[in-house]
């Protein structure tokens, strides 16, 4: 079966999760539109990441959008508060980590629905995760529900009656190795990727974080290395 | 009964909506948190207009985000289409209006809630209004419905059973009009509100656009007169 037709705006961080979203996208046979979110975060070599994933996947259009959340702090990943080190999501038990950022996913998909709309799309893939991050509320399968009718409420096609737009979450209930593998059967060369939430200047990953942690331990667990460069390792 | 400690995010475009929005917002007792939104429009005096009426309304605390829209164009408020004169909302039919800008109520509700979060409100003030904009898909009761339960599943308090989240929107089923006499009530001062499309340089309103005709009929129906300065009038 043939949708190649299909358009989707796919949430780009340039990390392991959402290129293999794009990946899974683009197995799909949609045409893909890649939004990536500058979004105050402390690092450009997450931007960096991104661009060079939308390159390799040859997406049809790869916008990035400039968002502004420091101005209302509240997250270490945002404002200047120290991000966490050698605490998992697992280990934080239920509370909310402070890597949260307000509402982001919510900011996020609201500007692909926008993407979504002008170009005419009505599917949305998103690379959330309810295993790794099951203390982050805009993670869940609940609120990507509630947010897909939201946006069938919010848009022209809402009004009518054409497509109704889907918010896909294809890794929302898989583990860490089973996205990497799941990429690596599609072809993806995680070297691109960037995962770290607080990697040196030369943007090496500092393997000690939230984010490499789960990265690390994803790696080993579907028995194959991170091709990405750790500090202190070559 | 008094509530003063409560606090509420009232999203403030400088109009004549958004300002009675606020006056409401603080004659119920709330302590307001006002956001603009600076979105690609072609008008600086939208902002200094919401700066204006934030200062004359001495909120608790004023932010305007920067939102960049003009990237996936579409509109004629963000792209360079021109905005056309002489049709009201009525005019257009069930039509959605070229002056609508895609997702823009539900990006513009996604900072708020991040803002709210931040500073610890469970209310958010909206000023739509689902007669003068019945076109518009996000001015209607059950996009900010779906809206409002989405919300509550995205944010902390959704996890952490805190106050409910409530998207308030006291103009939705007023005329403009209704909404002229409720605002004078409450001493808002209109000659601070901005409403056209398409001012001139020196920020005088048209008088012709979509917004300036709602606006001088709701003045009429209202039985008084508009204070802002209109093109080629004195």
């Amino acid at each position: 079966m043939s949708n190649d037709c299909k358009k989707a705006v796919v949430l780009l961080s340039g990390g392991l999760d959402s290129t293999t979203c794009l990946a899974i996208a683009r197995d799909a046979g949609f045409e893909t539109y890649a939004l990536a979110v500058r979004y105050g975060q402390r690092h450009e070599v997450e931007m960096q990441a991104a661009r060079r994933v939308a390159d390799a996947f040859d997406v049809r259009r790869y916008e990035v959008a400039e968002i502004d959340l420091k101005m209302f702090g509240g997250s270490a990943l945002t404002a200047d508060i120290e991000v966490p080190k050698g605490e998992s999501a697992d280990e934080l038990g239920g509370d909310i980590p402070i890597t949260y950022v307000p509402a982001r996913n919510t900011i996020f998909l609201s500007y692909a629905l926008a993407f979504a709309e002008v170009v005419g799309a009505y599917d949305i893939f998103i690379g959330v995760n309810a295993l790794d991050y099951s203390g982050y509320p805009d993670c869940r399968p609940e609120f990507i529900a509630a947010y897909e009718n939201m946006a069938n409420l919010a848009t022209r096609s809402g009004v009518e009656g054409a497509s109704p737009l889907k918010i896909h979450t294809p890794l929302i209930d898989l583990t860490k190795a089973e996205i990497i593998r799941r990429g690596t059967d599609l072809g993806v060369d995680y070297a691109l990727t960037h995962s770290c939430y607080d990697p040196s200047p030369e943007g090496h990953s500092c393997g000690h974080c939230d984010s490499c942690l789960l990265r690390l331990k994803g790696f080993a667990e579907a028995g194959l290395t991170d091709p990405v460069t750790y500090q202190g390792k070559t």
